[in-house]
């Protein structure tokens, strides 16, 4: 591949011919319009076009996959395909919020296709001088929490919600006691007058220091910074200064550019919390796959991004919550890689099987209610899980393990099936 | 409705008893997690939970709409229905992107719904003082292009992209002497190396005050400035002193927090580009309608938001164009309103029924092939729009006007059926 153009894969389905299909995203996404128009020479369209690299058809349908699309004739198929395209640089740019629009603008919209679904970009390698990527990453984000050889073990402030300040630090203290090494606040937590930001902070740190100056040992917290430019810097500052070690952030709810602007002005990891990935990704034949979203926030600079887990409690099968994770551990234009952080119904007991796909123990395991409603409290919750760990790293099965080790033991009974 | 709490509408489908799986949804969205947790008492739930408001059958279908969802039983279907939720202001403050992860967060993943899609957002009064909303709106993008009576009539630059700043320049001149209002950058042309952003706005400037101080009236040229933050405020800064009057946002490119901070430091119009939307709503039992998705935008602050056309190139059918246009003109926390934004595959052929079914003028209405494509040059297009325009106020037929007018009489013949 030319790494010189922007490279983007898709999953089409339409009643056209593919190929035809293809040429019509690859004109509507640079030099044409939905009529000829004076000045699209062949030799503008040569050099800004985009390119249809291949077409393969992958299969077909009786039936569209959205409404509304042209229809095709009586006894015809829609045809399913996967589509190449390419675009010089020259048109965008090395700009994350410009190659979005590229790659994932207008097109969605055509009535041409029952289906799109961008599958894959490839980024030129001009992106990385562009974007300086993670500052963290999986090393900086290991040496920070002072994790090595097991996964990055971590829980949810739970409730999500109706905490005051002291009563998240109250249970911080907790669960730092309890030997976590990671905590995080939930997405539905950032500054709303039930529970301020700042105030948070102040009471939250003071609780690690404390801890920290016990153990020799400071636990992680993301403090969720989500919310105004202003207000993030504000925030991530005050993070800083009170020795804090990161902060989180709904992506989605801040976008591409708030996101790459903290990553330039932030001396802390930025947790990606992908909350709301659901609406552009859960209907099979539009929006995204992860593959490509994951590279977007990759590039805009998350050091951690979740991933969902094995036997979550959403409707994402596990193949998928592997190859997400696995993906945040492939280096992105030649170096970048993140933490893949695997949450959502987590506890002691897909921790085999997340070693066993995943090969790795360069992960964040987030157990919420996993850790916090362990029948015999919080505590032995998170031996439950190291347990576990230590079982999966071991390779010794969970419930021989749990013959010695009675927290582990007692989430079998609690949680197993 | 109580003004002090956030409400949200949705559509769902559920093998489940739909008032079980709202209760879900209200429980995930707050308090709750996928077991109970110790610390979520009844008082704190009381105080902090989410509330279900009400849930409404509105029909079934005997297969779910999106895959991997809990099943329902042998001959068992899938219900739908209307829900509405409300939470406390107190759990996220009056913060876009907080309710944006409240309301449109992990709840698309849950298994429990087959179908998830947010139709509407009731944000509580506390927002009008926190968002100051669209800075120009209808009367003031009116009053900055000269424009009263009739709608804004414009462009976009075609080729797409290709062009260099000179020759956008003499393409500006040529459609301002042709008698357009407005023009705009293609939202695929920000600030690539082949047509530099400085450049272009020193080039266009240059033609745009000097037809200016020819006919006394400045065209209105919107500058996509979609980028990373400093990039759009060095952006924003040199159109304001170069004497332009908008600037354009990619806006899913930008993202919330990005569109809001450009709102508080930019003195220009912002005319929100909606490329990327088709991935948020196609799929009609996901994601959201623009109903709900627009009053973010508009709160975050844009003055013109695009809501396609009547008969489009796009998927779109007429009935959901009419339903945006007219959310763009209904007042948003008592005040704001924003300029719609009729664009894809306009012509003066469309301009009597967007009248009749809008019911006003207060929109802008692009054409790109449809005015440079016409068979007798750019400002024969231009005319045509216009005439088709004079004849919709007048409540006269296309045809019966285009006996007196060539140019419109052209465009029937050459984009009419």
């Amino acid at each position: 591949m030319e790494t010189d153009r922007l490279m983007a894969k898709y999953l089409i389905e339409t009643a056209q011919e593919p190929e035809r299909a293809a040429a019509v995203m690859a004109g509507e996404q640079s030099t044409g319009t939905f009529v000829p128009v004076p000045g699209e020479t062949d030799e503008l369209r040569e050099r800004a076009g985009a390119r249809v690299e291949s077409v393969r058809v992958v299969g077909e349908s009786g039936a569209p996959a959205l409404p509304h699309a042209r229809a095709a004739g009586p006894g015809g198929v829609y045809r399913r395909a996967e589509v190449v395209l390419s675009w010089p640089l020259q048109n965008m740019g090395p700009s994350l919020g410009n190659v979005l629009a590229t790659v994932a603008g207008n097109l969605f919209e055509l009535r041409d296709f029952s289906g799109l679904r961008l599958t894959d970009v490839e980024f030129p390698a001009a992106f990385a001088q562009a974007y300086p990527g993670p500052r963290f990453g999986v090393a900086g984000t290991r040496r920070l929490a002072g994790v090595e050889g097991r996964p990055i073990i971590g829980t949810i402030i739970k409730p999500s919600v109706g905490l005051s300040p002291q009563e998240t630090a109250a249970m911080v203290r907790e669960l730092v006691r309890a030997g976590l090494d990671f905590i995080k606040d939930d997405e539905l937590m950032a500054n709303g007058p039930g529970n301020p930001f700042p105030e948070r902070v102040a009471a939250v740190m003071e609780v690690i220091h404390e801890e920290a100056a016990r153990t020799g040992r400071q636990a992680m917290f993301a403090f969720n910074l989500t919310g105004e430019i202003d207000e993030m810097f504000r925030h991530a500052e005050m993070v800083e200064r009170a020795g804090g070690t990161c902060v989180m952030v709904s992506i989605h709810s801040v976008g591409l550019a708030g996101v790459a602007h903290l990553r330039r002005h932030c001396g802390l990891p930025i947790h990606g919390h992908r909350n709301g990935w659901g609406a552009l990704t859960r209907a099979p034949l539009l929006g995204f796959e992860f593959t490509a979203w994951q590279k977007f926030w990759r590039l805009a600079g998350v050091d951690h991004l979740h991933c969902n887990g094995l036997r979550n409690k959403f409707w994402e099968p596990d193949d998928s919550v592997v190859a997400s994770a696995r993906e945040c551990l492939t280096p992105l234009l030649g170096g970048y890689t993140v933490m893949p952080v695997l949450s959502s119904g987590q506890w002691a007991g897909q921790a085999p099987d997340t070693y066993r796909r995943l090969g790795t123990a360069d992960l964040m395991y987030l157990c919420g209610g996993g850790i916090c409603a362990h029948p015999r409290g919080v505590a032995a919750g998170v031996a439950s899980v190291r347990q576990a760990w230590e079982a999966a790293l071991a390779g010794v099965e969970l419930k021989e393990y749990a013959a010695q080790h009675p927290e582990l033991r007692a989430a079998l009974e609690a949680f197993g099936q």
